[in-house]
């Protein structure tokens, strides 16, 4: 019989594993709770007329569909296979899909419930997302977003707290990071000083080419795209831009004078800079005009997060749209959030080797024995320790001690309790540290408060 | 534009109701973790070769199917649309399906990696698990499942451990409960010892109805399954069966002298009681023949547990296996595991009115106040209360402070600060208890004592 396997671009976890997945899962969900947000959960499959057409066409071509359960066939007729035109057919065979993403869940979620909700709505979401993306290296078919968002509110004071969350996120995880900040309003008016509103996409992913490519090639693939010389000419002081925070927003000042969306993002830019002074955080905050992540929804704030000491992506990211509720029908509904990537976290946190020592264990302590009668006396005393809140096993066989000790060792448990006729009779119990190999004999109550130590 | 919905069967669930089967979750988990049971997760999606023929014909049926990505009609003709027979055509449609339960996916995690695992291998796994079953009260499409199970081990040392976690976890909860506790081997027993082996289901599904359509009618539900009626006059004595466990097992005994299976699953149970006796736990433990759930899958023990004040069916139940892992080719791994049904203990808690006081709200406290100067010196003060780790948000709009109230309310915040121009010039702070709707002026200091009181 075939070992069996799993489906390609999925992962089983292991305890191993997802002790320092739940690591970072909890880490980041008690700093949301910690700033107000609240979890909500969905369903893993939405109706395809939920997804459909949200995530451009690319995007349905990798929803995972579910196969209408009975009948299948039922709204089919013998025609739509003669000539199968893929995309009309699978809609006839699918009405679910499986969530491909957290946030047009959650823009169905405040439409669906906006009865019930109290805005400004405040929420955080940690749930797996599925895409039938190529498999490749650090790229998954399945995998989690830790996704917080608050809609319902303009205020820039959101962003100011989104960006403490984050660098609250990152100094709790151990992880050196640098939060990029960018406003959509301002790459609109930088897109209108040079009369090229419609480029303004091209411009930003140009711009962002400027380090590996040079200024030269960057304004040639300008051209390519059809932007005027004198457009071309107009844009060379945004991309000669430098210097701290501050000084570039004093140029860029200048430079969309005349534009009134790029001014609001500008002074949007910097009333998070100064409301931030009121509240520092320590993690440095760069604008980085060349941001331009989701440019087609977000309509503010745009946030990316990179770590300082691992070349990997973004390790979080986000904005501000002003109408994430509009794609079902909920107008002017404001709102501003940001996504955390576990599975790059992971990694970054694997390489920088930052895991607490603690969380590679879930058990503390094993007893094990030498025979019936010590293996009776074990199970009254394993309770004495499991009342005190320690992860206690107790070895569910009469075995030899080295079975037991390579148990202890497999699965990292930090101490081990050995129990024979002696330890009977004393009382006393010989509790061995695994990692030092150091043996004690101790009192079940100094055991304990050993082991909690 | 038509609200969006979510499929039938399925749920969103709001923070409301997240923070409640939170409190479920977290508190089954910690006591897992607290016998050193450890998490595992598998994916949601498994090859269809995994799941099918693994929960019989109907079930089957009731896997949702994914539908292949790509061209998903490359492995049919046209043929197999002109006379379509569904199971055949969706098998070449789909090679994926979404997992059913979590008893098959953690077999085949055992088998995929058993030169990874140390056994005995203590694995928990809270997931949720997809079903295309008719939507009806109390019966979802995709539900939760909380699963303990040791695998490696025959020891009933983890029977005894199985029913403290059961005793913990409904202590924790404020569920009084009765663990019932059956054998397979008693049932094979009797079945052997009326000739009618073939006929054990049937006979514990007879059984079952003694109290609801009495003695008479079981007999003649048994005679119409086929059984001899020299054979129902020689269950007479089982049906008769009363008494404690004690006297129940000793009567048993004297019945099923001559089956060596039955007198062995009479051991079985005589020893969990025996070890139950060295480390006691308060929930009664009843035994009860007519438990037979899962029967073609269990081997020893099996478990079932009833809510005593809540007419519901069972909130948790397993049993002892010895084959699970043969279904993917490796044999004689026995295991025991239980599985808690999430959705009805919420049931049972919400009824019962036992969700702890604090566990509906998320946020501690909310700090509101009149104007823009107010708001900066907020910004400040907020931070205070989260370094010592209080859940709190600052209202982001300058609004009426009964829109912030409303918020407070809708949230169940149970504290609101309020900032206006004389706390900020006295560095007192405006507490208002919303339970009791009393106020107090205080330092920072002592409102973070207050709140954390």
């Amino acid at each position: 019989m075939q070992i069996p396997s799993i489906p390609k671009g999925t992962r089983d976890f292991t305890p191993a594993e997802m002790v320092k997945r739940n690591y970072i899962f909890d880490s980041i969900k008690d700093i949301f709770r910690l700033f107000g947000y609240a979890p909500i959960e969905t369903p893993a499959m939405e109706n395809l007329s939920t997804l459909l057409g949200k995530y451009g066409d690319e995007g349905d071509k990798l929803l995972f569909r579910i196969l209408n359960s009975g009948d299948f066939l039922r709204d089919t007729s013998p025609d739509d296979f003669t000539n199968p035109e893929p995309g009309a057919l699978s809609a006839k065979l699918c009405e679910k899909g499986l969530r491909y993403d957290l946030t047009v869940p959650f823009a169905r979620f405040v439409v669906q419930h906006q009865h019930e909700i109290s805005f400004p709505f405040k929420r955080f979401q940690v749930q797996p997302v599925w895409r039938a993306d190529r498999p490749q290296k650090g790229r998954y078919r399945e995998f989690y977003q830790c996704d917080v968002d608050v809609v319902g509110s303009n205020s820039l004071l959101n962003e100011v707290e989104l960006i403490q969350i984050i660098d609250k996120v990152f100094d709790k995880l151990g992880i050196s990071v640098t939060i990029k900040l960018n406003n959509r309003k301002i790459l609109a008016g930088i897109a209108e000083y040079i009369n090229a509103p419609h480029l303004m996409t091209d411009i930003t992913i140009a711009i962002d080419k400027l380090d590996k490519i040079g200024l030269e090639k960057v304004n040639e693939e300008l051209a390519g795209k059809g932007l005027s010389s004198s457009a071309i000419e107009k844009l060379q002081p945004v991309m000669a831009l430098g210097g701290s925070n501050h000084e570039k927003l004093s140029a860029l000042k200048k430079v969309l004078a005349n534009s009134e969306t790029g001014l609001m993002g500008i002074a949007e830019t910097e009333t998070v800079f100064s409301l931030l002074e009121l509240s520092p955080v320590t993690t440095k905050i760069e604008l980085d005009l060349t941001l331009a992540r989701g440019l087609n929804y977000y309509t503010g704030a745009i946030f990316e997060v990179k770590a300082n000491d691992v070349p990997i992506g973004s390790i979080c990211g986000g904005g501000r749209y002003d109408d994430l509720t509009g794609i079902f029908g909920m107008k002017n509904v404001s709102g501003v959030g940001i996504s955390f990537g576990a599975d790059r976290i992971y990694d970054v946190m694997t390489q920088l080797d930052v895991f607490p020592k603690g969380v590679s264990s879930t058990t503390k302590v094993l007893l094990t024995y030498f025979g019936e009668k010590e293996q009776l006396y074990s199970l009254s005393l394993v309770k004495k320790f499991r009342d005190n809140e320690i992860s206690c096993e107790l070895y569910p066989d009469v075995a030899k001690l080295k079975k037991s000790m390579n148990y202890a060792n497999g699965k990292n448990i930090p101490f081990v309790i050995i129990i024979g006729e002696e330890e009977m009779q004393s009382g006393l119990l010989t509790l061995k540290n695994m990692e030092t190999g150091n043996q004690q004999k101790l009192s079940v109550a100094q055991a304990i408060s050993e082991i909690i130590k």
